[in-house]
């Protein structure tokens, strides 16, 4: 089956999840929005269009054959079962989705430390929230998300999350680090010796093939100032 | 089977979506952690215990025989395929799913009206970002959720979510209008207006019979200060 992926074309964002899973697994499948003006017209079209039946509130969203699937943990979890990205029983299926959903969370709160107050407002409104929520961001949450995952690979007996199998979780990982490196380069460096694990899974998934392929290629967006993870060096102090 | 559920014993908070859905579902289940101090031991030591091979992240979890499994929107997947509140075809269910996780994110924003830099500051040491964070949530984020939710009913003839039946996002959708009246009685009375299906739906929820029993029992917490939902006057401007 080709899949369509549907989302922004300029920015990795929470569609990158989706994209490196695709890589992964090495699926056949085009990016949409990124063929031009038909395909920002054809996302825009499913989005709000009154002949879909089942709406997504918002991008990324996956065609599969007829079916609509949206919120990027569901899209994974769907793919995951089918592309081997996943434990195959139900109960590990499950766990991986809820590790899934625990860096939904981490994503969010990682946006919100350059946009604490809204995604209307430029950065430079918000600036003083922004530095508050940057604060607590990197002395609560980093330690307990990352530190979680790390006690999570301790137990699972690594190298991946889930032990010796990769799963889309991993590549998620991945990403949040790679987002992390490139949003607060100082900080992220000072923390990493925290969570060795973590850091060590990180490059081993960059060193996949098909991930490595990826990330040298075109299709690979860079990260950039528009997407989840924005450098500011005050908020990087 | 009786399921054992975990969560923070005196706020209704993300543990109220599962109470809900256990309840509607007329299952067998203990609120572990509303047992006294022997309850709240027995959360901490699942949540910390080096004996737990697959710890969630936070409260709420849901024990499930030797499942464990975290985040609530998982908890209500597992469980709405068991308990006859989701569509019984992988499809509908996916698509069940989605809705809930869409919930997830407005119930995340909510919070975030009065708590945009720290849940580890008051309220009091974070109210001029309060303040702009609850006009964006107002301006932008609630028409746009709710009026999402307004349109899905429209699309499936209602009067629930999903058409006919009854689904966990209608306890869920019933407990975010019941939270938004708490916490902005005045903004969400002007609002209501606009999304008639969704205020119908909530009003079905709550008369169903056992929903309507669980709101009248002690089992059900009230709305409170330290939930997520929080009622300030200067916020309901």
């Amino acid at each position: 089956m080709r899949y369509e992926l549907y989302y922004w074309p300029t920015i990795q964002g929470r569609g990158e999840f989706v994209r490196l899973a695709l890589e992964e697994a090495g699926a056949d499948y085009v990016d949409v929005a990124r063929k031009g003006k038909a395909g920002m017209r054809a996302m825009t079209k499913l989005l709000e269009g009154t002949r879909v039946p089942r709406p997504p509130y918002a991008p990324p969203f996956l065609k599969a054959g007829k079916l609509i699937i949206g919120q990027t943990a569901n899209i994974l979890f769907y793919l995951g079962g089918r592309r081997g990205l996943e434990p195959r029983d139900e109960a590990g299926a499950l766990w991986a989705h809820q590790l899934q959903l625990t860096i939904a969370d981490l994503v969010t709160h990682i946006h919100d430390t350059h946009h604490p107050i809204s995604g209307w407002l430029f950065y430079e409104q918000q600036r003083p929230a922004a530095k508050l929520r940057t604060r607590d961001f990197w002395r609560y949450r980093v330690p307990k998300f990352l530190g979680y995952f790390e006690r999570i690979i301790v137990k699972s007996g690594g190298p991946y999350v889930l032990g010796r199998r990769l799963s889309y979780v991993d590549l998620s990982l991945f990403q949040v680090v790679e987002g992390l490196r490139y949003a607060f380069p100082k900080r992220m460096k000072r923390f990493e010796k925290k969570v060795p694990r973590v850091v060590a899974l990180a490059a081993r998934v960059a060193k996949r093939p098909r991930v490595a392929a990826y990330l040298a290629s075109k299709r690979r967006i860079a990260f950039s100032q528009w997407g989840i993870y924005r450098y500011f060096k005050e908020l990087d102090a």
